[in-house]
C-alpha cells in the first residue's frame, strides 16, 4: 500500500513538473487539472499553439533539467481570496477554487521558487525524488474541459511514468505488443467484425469470420449444456413493463433500458430486455412443480440489450446488444451448494478449453448496505444470501476479491473477471444466488412435506457475452484463433495452374470431412498468396506443386513454421482432424 | 368459375334464409350483415337474448321450414328515402344506407312475401334451388359492430354450407380432424411454446421442446447453407433511422416497425429491424468489390421485429419477434438465374426434408402500378425485374398465381406459400429480386471492363421462419416429430423398481450415441407410464423387465405400433441412428 501511495505521488508530482515545463515553453499555457492515473499521469492545458509529437522531446528535456535542479516542492496554505487573486486570468482554476466546499483548505504547492499550482497535495518532498523515475510522452489528444462536450476542447499530454526506466521500457513494449493485439483493430483488419455510423454506436456487424467463431463457441456451449442436463429455451426479446414491474427491473434498471413507448401516453410501454431472467422463469412456471422436478436447468443463447451510453462503448467489449449463454437454475437449499459448484464447474471447463482460464480472477460482488435504494429484500435475506455464498466459496477455495455494491439488485453474484490487452477488467461471467424472485413471480415447488415453497435460483453465464469472449480470444491469441475456432482452417495454394484442378480436388475432400478450407487460385506470384494467408493467421497452408499433384501428395506450412513436404491427404486430414477434436489451443507455445 | 359464383350466391341466399328464421324466432332481432365467406356464411345480429348451442337445432329447423316452402328472392329498387323508411328503427341499416354512394341504386330482397332484407344482391331465384344445400350452425360469437371495439358487440350465427351433405360432412370431419392438429393448442399441451398475458401478445416463450426443435433446424440449415457456398453474418437487431431512410424502410415500413424514441423530440431515433438486408449489405461494403467476388452469398440466423396489430397474432404463424433464415446474395446480372435456381432449390431442399413440400404452392408477387406511394423505383426498373423474374420461373417450370399489389416495395418476390389446417395460407419461403437497393447503398462491384456496376441482390430465406415451421410441423404430424426432430428421442421405462439401473445404463449408452433419452423411473403401473409417453408422442419407448435387464437386451414399441421384444441395445441404437441420419419423416405411413 505503501509504494502505491509513494508512486501516486511521485506521478503527480511529476504532473507538477510537467505544468512548469510547459509554462516556461507556452507562457501563454492556461493550466486546468493534471492528475496521477494507472500508468502515469496527464496534464490538461488551454493553448492556442497545437503541441505534436515534434515537440516532445523538447517537453521531456525541460522536464529533466526541472528535476536536475532538485528543487523542493513546498505547500502554502492561502485564502479563498488569495487564490482567486493568484489564478486570476485562468478561469478553469477560477472556476475550481469557486467549487471548493465552504471551510476546506485552499493550498498551492511551489515546485522551486518561480512556479506554483493549485494543488490538495500531497507530493514529494523534492525533486531530487524524481530523479530515478523513468516517464516518457505518450501521447497528445483532445479532451473536454469537465469531459463534457459544450465546453471548450483543451489538450491532453499523457505522459508513461515508471519508478525506473527497466520498468517504463516493460511498460512501452507491452503496450506496443497490445496494439498490436488490440481486438478493436486487429479484429477489425482481419474481417472479423465492424460498425457503421449510420446503424449506431455499440452495435457491431459480425462479418462472415467474427459470425463463424460465435456459432462454433454457441454450439459447442449449448451441446455441453444439454449434456450436464440444461433444458434449452427460445424466450422473446422484450415484453410489457407489466414483467419488468414484476421482476423490479422497472424500478432498478429502466434507465439502462431500451424502452418501447412512452409511459405517460401509451396504455402498452415494451422494453427490450436487459436480461433473461423473468423470461425463462416462465417455462418454470408452466407447470406445477414438485421437489421431484428439482434441480431444474434451463439454458438459453440469449440476446440482451443494454442501453449504455455513448462514452462507454469499445469494440466488442462493450456494446449495446450482445448475445449470452445465460440460464437459471430452480433447487432446493440443499441442492444450492452443488448446484453452484456445478456451474463453476461448467464455467471452468469453459475457460480452459477457450483458453482464458490463466488470465481469469473472482469477484464475490456485494451489495452495498448504505445504498438501500438499489436493491430490493431485506437485510436478512442479504445476510442469508451472502452467506450461503461465501461458505460455498470458501469450501471450493475459490480465491475471491470482494467488490462491494457490485451485486445485482436481487443478489450477490461471483464474478470471474478478465482483462483486456490494455488492462482494463470486465467481468466475462457470472454465477448468482437469488432467493427475492421466485417469490415475486409466484414459482413454487411442492416439498416433500407437501408445503409449498420458494426454490432457490441460481443465475449463472456458462461462458458468458460471446462478442466480449471473441475480443478476448482475438487478443489472447493475437488474431490466430485454435484450429478448432478458426473461421477458416486451411488454404489451398496452387503453385502454378496445372496445380488448380488439384487444388480444388483436395479442398473437396477436406471440406466433405468438416473442414472450412478455401482455394487461393490466383494467377499470383507463391511467396505472394504465402505472405497473405499468413497475414491473415490461416492456421494451415497447403502447398501444391507438380510434385504433389502428380503423387497425389500435399506439403503443408503451419502457422508456427512447421514447413512438411510430401505426405498423404489421409495423413494430413488425421492430424487436423484430431487437433480440432482435441479442441488444442496450443497456448503453451502461443501465449 | 361459374361455380364458384354459384355457391358463393346460394351461401348468401343461405344467410338471408338464416335471417328471417332469426327474425321469426326473436323478432327484436336488429339483422346488421350477413356475408358469404369460405366455408358458408353467417349473420351478425343484435339481440338481447344470448343465443347458445342449445338453439341450434330450433334455428337449422326453421330454416329447413323456409326453405321447403320453396319462396321466391325478388328484388325490388326502392329510394334511399324509402330504404330508410323501412328500415326505421335499425340503426345498422340505416348507418348502411346513408353510406351509401351518391346515385347507386339501393334494393331490397323479399324471401316470401312476409321478409325482405336491405341487399345488392345477387341471389338465387327461389328457395327451391337451395333444397340439396347442407348447412350446419358452427359457433355462436360475439363480434364487434364493423370491427371497431368501440361499437357494439353484436352476435355472430356462423354457419357451415355446401352443396349437399357429403360435402358438408366431410368439411366438418376436417375441421375436427384440423383442431386437434391446431398447434395453436396441440403445441401448448405438448409443451412446444406458451404465451403469458404479462409479456405480450405475438411474443411466444418456446419452452425446451420448442426451442430444441428449433435449434435442430436452425442447425441443419445453417450446415446447409454453408456447404452451399453461404457465409454466415451476424448483425445488430436495431439501427438508427438514418439507415432505414436509405433504405426506404422508413418510408414505406414505418408503421410496421417498433421504433424507440421520438422523432419530434430525440436527436437519435432507434428502431428493431424488420428485415436483415440493410444490416447484412454492411458486410458487402466492408471492401471493395470485383467481379470476380460474385456471386457473394450471405446468410443469417436473423431475428426481426413486426408491429403486428394485436387481432392478427396466431399462435406461432403470426408473431411480433421471430428468427428467419434470411440471405441475400449479390451477383451479376448474367448470374441472376442461375442463382435464383439454387435459391428455389435449396428451398424445396429443406421442405422436402422437412415434409412439407406437398403442401406449398407458388406466389409471383408483383407490383400494383397504380398504388405507386407503395413502392421504390421506376416503371422501367419494375417492368425489368418482373420480366427477368417471370422468365426465370416459366424456364424453371415453377407453377405460380400472380399475386398483384404482394411485391416487396423494392420488388418483385416468388412466395412459397403454405396453408395452416384451418386452410389459412401465409408466406412460409420467400425469393425475392432487387435492383434498386444496391444503388441506394452505394454497392458496387468492378466490372472486367474496368467499370463501377451496380449488383443484382437476391433476397431470399431458405427454410423461412423458424416458429412458423415449428407450427406447420406440428400440424403436420399431430405432433409426432419425425426422429430427427423430435425433441425427445427415447423414453426408458423401468417395469419394476429392479429394473431401474440398467434403465439408466442403457439411456446412458444411447445419449452417449448423441440421442435425445429419458428415463421414466417413476413408481408408477407401466400401462401409464405408456400412456403417457404416448400421449407426449415420443417415438420409441424402451420397456425394460427382468428378461431385458438379465440378457442385456431391450423390448422397444415404436410411435407406430410397432413392438419388437429383445434385440441387443447396439441394433436398436444402429436402427435410430440411421434413421435419424435419414432425416426419415415417414410420411407415406404418417399422412
Amino acid at each position: 500500500m505503501k509504494n502505491e501511495n509513494e508512486l501516486e505521488m511521485a506521478r503527480h508530482s511529476l504532473a507538477h513538473v510537467l505544468a512548469k515545463a510547459l509554462v516556461s515553453l507556452y507562457p501563454s499555457a492556461k493550466l486546468t487539472i493534471g492528475p496521477a492515473v494507472d500508468n502515469g499521469f496527464y496534464y490538461d492545458i488551454d493553448l492556442d499553439k497545437n503541441i505534436t509529437p515534434d515537440d516532445f522531446s523538447a517537453i521531456e528535456k525541460k522536464m529533466k533539467e526541472i528535476i536536475n535542479k532538485g528543487e523542493d516542492f513546498k505547500k502554502v496554505v492561502v485564502s479563498r481570496e488569495e487564490a482567486l487573486k493568484l489564478f486570476k486570468g485562468n478561469e478553469y482554476k477560477t472556476e475550481i477554487i469557486k467549487e471548493l466546499p465552504e471551510g476546506e483548505e485552499v493550498s498551492i504547492y511551489y515546485t522551486g521558487d518561480d512556479f506554483f499550482d493549485l494543488c490538495r497535495g500531497p507530493h514529494v518532498d523534492s525533486c531530487r525524488r524524481l530523479q530515478n523515475y523513468a516517464y516518457k510522452i505518450a501521447s497528445i489528444n483532445g479532451a473536454y474541459w469537465r469531459g463534457n462536450e459544450k465546453n471548450k476542447m483543451l489538450q491532453r499530454v499523457y505522459v508513461y511514468a515508471f519508478p525506473d526506466k527497466k520498468q517504463l521500457n516493460d511498460y512501452v513494449v507491452m503496450m506496443e505488443e497490445a496494439k498490436k493485439r488490440d481486438h478493436n483493430k486487429l479484429g477489425r483488419e482481419l474481417g472479423y467484425f465492424t460498425t457503421v455510423d449510420y446503424i449506431g454506436q455499440g452495435l457491431p456487424i459480425l462479418l462472415p469470420k467474427g459470425a463463424r467463431v460465435i456459432q462454433l463457441l454457441q454450439r459447442f456451449v449449448e451441446d455441453e449444456e444439454q449434456k450436464r442436463g440444461w433444458l434449452l429455451t427460445k424466450t422473446p426479446f422484450m415484453a410489457k413493463s407489466d414483467l419488468y414491474k414484476i421482476s423490479g427491473h422497472w424500478d432498478h434498471y429502466k434507465d439502462g433500458m431500451f424502452v418501447l413507448g412512452d409511459e405517460n401516453k401509451d396504455k402498452e410501454v415494451y422494453a427490450l430486455r436487459p436480461m433473461t431472467c423473468p423470461f425463462q422463469y416462465q417455462a418454470y412456471l408452466n407447470k406445477a412443480r414438485s421437489y421431484r422436478d428439482l434441480p431444474l436447468r434451463y439454458n438459453e443463447t440469449s440476446t440482451l440489450f443494454r442501453n449504455e451510453a455513448s462514452g462507454e462503448m469499445h469494440g466488442l467489449i462493450r456494446v449495446r446488444q450482445f448475445t449470452i449463454s445465460e440460464g437459471h437454475l430452480m433447487c432446493t437449499p440443499e441442492q444450492l451448494e452443488g448446484e453452484f459448484k456445478n456451474c463453476l464447474d461448467l464455467a471452468i471447463f469453459m475457460l480452459k478449453t477457450v483458453g482464458l482460464y490463466e488470465d481469469a480472477s473472482y469477484r464475490f460482488s456485494q451489495w452495498d448496505p448504505k445504498d438501500r435504494s438499489k436493491y430490493i429484500g431485506t437485510e436478512e435475506q442479504w445476510n442469508e444470501a451472502q452467506s450461503a455464498m461465501e461458505k460455498i466459496l470458501k469450501d471450493l477455495n475459490v480465491p475471491y476479491v470482494v467488490g462491494v455494491g457490485e451485486a445485482a439488485f436481487y443478489g450477490p453474484k461471483l464474478d470471474i473477471q478478465i482483462k483486456n490487452v490494455f488492462g482494463k477488467e470486465d467481468t466475462l461471467i457470472t454465477i448468482q444466488i437469488d432467493q427475492m424472485l421466485a417469490e415475486k413471480f409466484g414459482m413454487e415447488y411442492t416439498d416433500k412435506d407437501g408445503q409449498k415453497k420458494n426454490p432457490y435460483i441460481i443465475h449463472r453465464t456458462s461462458i458468458g457475452c460471446y462478442e466480449r469472449t471473441l475480443a478476448y480470444l482475438i487478443e489472447k491469441y493475437a488474431g490466430a484463433m485454435p484450429l478448432w475456432l478458426a473461421p477458416e482452417q486451411v488454404r489451398v495454394l496452387a503453385l502454378t495452374d496445372r496445380n488448380v484442378d488439384y487444388a480444388y480436388e483436395v479442398a473437396k475432400e477436406l471440406k466433405a470431412a468438416g473442414l472450412r478450407v478455401e482455394v487461393d487460385d490466383r494467377n499470383e506470384k507463391i511467396g505472394y498468396k504465402i505472405r497473405e494467408a499468413s497475414n491473415e493467421k490461416v492456421p494451415y497452408m497447403l502447398i501444391l506443386g507438380d510434385e504433389e499433384t502428380n503423387n497425389k501428395l500435399v506439403s503443408y506450412r503451419g502457422r508456427k513454421n512447421q514447413n512438411v513436404t510430401g505426405v498423404s491427404l489421409e495423413e494430413f486430414k488425421s492430424k487436423l482432424l484430431s487437433e480440432v477434436e482435441s479442441k488444442y489451443n496450443g497456448l503453451s507455445e502461443n501465449a
